[in-house]
This record gives structure tokens, sequence and C-alpha cells, in this order.
């Protein structure tokens, strides 16, 4: 029964895996008003009312008319989805790394013999770069003199 | 009951997710006169009472006539956009994903077979780069001998 | 009461939020004779005392005469501007904001299966670059023979 999480349905927590957490559609994430400016406290309250309950009915009529459809479609989708994942794409993918191997061992030979030796003696063009430290004890801002003034 | 934290609604805190802190509007954040010019206070006091009462009035003529509509319009498009986001786009997003990784194995073994030979091969261009740090202990800004002077 | 910082009105610290500290026009920002040359002190009094009273005077018809009309209109401007911002500007940021939100998540799961893989890959093209310290004790700077002297 462990490996079938949802076997045991959590009817309170529906986003354990924090999928949509971006999506904040409450009263306080959308509307604000600041100290300075002040609707009457009837206009706020019917508006409240006005959003939640529009929201809510929307969403309501929207999932229980579109959700199971789309539930459907989507259990389809991942279904082939699966299928193609497990059957066709993982065998190809070793197929891939099987003769991606074999080249690579052509393509390193190759470097090592011809690759390699050129761009190290190329190399040679930079042997010359020296980096000299040294530490400035005294000022470093000196007072341009205002030419202006004697 | 905790879980729908606008149950209770706080008349007094309108902003708690500071969503228009932008929104200074107040008096003192729009006029100002100086300590070195002055109307009579006399105007000062009608200027301000001017600009609340019509301020004060006006936003609150507009939150009763359109508020309540704004937040049913709001009301319905946050209804139709969680509902696109969560039964759309998160399922995409999945999809997207899984494709994705199955895209970035093949992806990383071309890079291994191909692509890192070479470039570590033409790597070697740069190898012969040293960094020697040598402490020096006299001046470093010699001045230029000036040929104008003898 | 604490909240509306405007009620008790301060007739004389008129600019709290230093909104207009760049006007400085009293006769001191204005006018000033070095020591080295003086006009006689009637000539001195008389102008001041006439850059005072025109200055006092006509600021004070103007804000008498416009001041209020302007407070007015900047009211119901301010009023206007904080109903869009609030009920407008701010919800639509917020449909902007998960908009967006689902978005990265596309573009990221991209790059980390295409972009990253190759750019990683192409990095092997510094991989031969070494810093080696070595403390140098004599003379770096060898002086090259002049070849134009003997």
């Amino acid at each position: 029964m462990a490996k079938e999480p949802s076997d045991v349905m959590d009817l309170e927590d529906r986003d354990p895996n924090k999928l949509n957490q971006h999506l904040q559609v409450s009263w306080e994430d959308v509307i604000g008003e600041p100290a300075s400016i002040r609707s009457p406290e009837c206009a706020w309250s019917v508006s409240n009312q006005c959003f939640k309950l529009s929201k809510n009915f929307c969403y309501v009529c929207l999932s229980v008319v579109c959700a199971p459809v789309t539930a459907f479609c989507l259990g389809i989708t991942f279904a082939c989805l699966s299928f193609e994942q497990i059957w066709c794409r993982t065998p190809t993918l070793r197929v891939w790394k099987i003769s991606c191997a074999s080249i690579r061992n052509f393509v390193a030979v190759f470097a090592h013999a011809i690759i390699i030796p050129c761009t190290s003696a190329c190399g040679y063009f930079w042997s010359e770069i020296k980096v000299k430290t040294h530490a400035i004890s005294g000022d470093v801002d000196e007072k341009k003199d205002d030419v202006l003034l004697v």
C-alpha cells in the first residue's frame, strides 16, 4: 500500500508537491488599499463579497463541467507518454549511448593525434605572460591643484 | 477556518501584503512649502481641505460605483486563470519536464562523446599560461625624462 | 486617528517629507557680494526689500487665488490615480506574475535540458588553464642590450 501514495486520498491537502504555489489569487493577494486613501467600509465589504462569490462560483462551475473531461484526456496523454518513454525512448537512449561510446574513442584518438599537438604549440603564444604584484604604501589620491586660485 | 485567511475581514489593515506601498497620495506626500517661501495660513488650510475633500469624495464615489463591478470581473478572471493554470498549464509542464529529461540524456551523451573531447583538446591552447608572482620592492612609477629639459 | 497623520495640521513645518528642499529662493540664496566689491548700504537694503516684498506679495496672491483650485484638481487626480492603481493595475500585475511564473518553469526546464549540457561541454575549452605560483627572488627585468650601441 505504501507504494501507491494516492490510495488514501487526502481531501484537505490537495497540492502536496507544491505544484501551483505561484497561484496566489486570494483577496489579500490582489487588492490592497494603503493607509492614505480609503473606500467606505460598505464598498470594501461588498467588493470583497463580489470577488469571492464570482471567483468561487466560476471556478466551481468550470471544475464541475470541464475538470472531469480534462482529467480524462490528461490520463490518456500520460498513458501514451509513459508508453513512449518506457518502450521507445529509453531503449533508443541505450542504442545512442553505445554508439556514442565508440564514437568518443575515435574522436579522442583523433584529438590526441592532430588537435592537441597543434594547440599545445600555439599555446606558447601565452608563455611570456608575467604578473608582477607590487604593494603601494603611499597615498593614491593626489589632490589636484585648483589652477584658478593662486 | 484557519485556511481561509480572509474569513474574518480586517477593515483596518487593508493591505497586509503591502501591494500598494508605492501609492503615497496624502497631502504631505504631494505638497510641501520650504521655509524660504510661505503662503498665508488661510490659503494653506483651504487648499489642504480642498485637496482632502475632493480626493476622498472622488475616491469614495468611484469605489462605491465601480469597485463591486470591478471585483466581480476580477473574480471571474482569476477563477478562469486558476482553472487554466491548475488543469492545463501545470500538467503540460509535467509533460514538458518528462520530455526534456529524456532529451537531456541524449544531449549529454552527445556532448560527452563529441564536444568534450574536441574542446578539451582545443583547451591545450591555454596550457602554457603561467602566472609567476614576484614582489617588487622598489618604485614602480618611473618618471619619464622630460626630453624638452636638459 | 493616529493613522491619518494630517489630522492635526502643522502650520509651521509645511514640508515634513522634504519635497522641495531644492527650492532655495531666499535673498541669501540668490544674491551675494564678495568682500572685494561692495555696493552702498542703501542700495543693498532697498534691493533686499524690493526682492522680499515682490516675491512674497506675488506668491501670496498666487497661492490665495490659485492654490485651492489647484488643490481641488489635484485631489481628483490623485483619487482617480489611486483607484486605477488599486483596482486595475495591481490585479493585472498579479495576473502577469502568475503567467510569467509558469512560463519561467518551462524556460528553466528547457535550459537545463538543452543549453546547460552544451555550454558545460564547451566550458572544457578552458580546462587547461593552470595558475602556478612561484616566488622569484632575483631581478625579473633583464635589460635587453641595445643593439644600436657597441
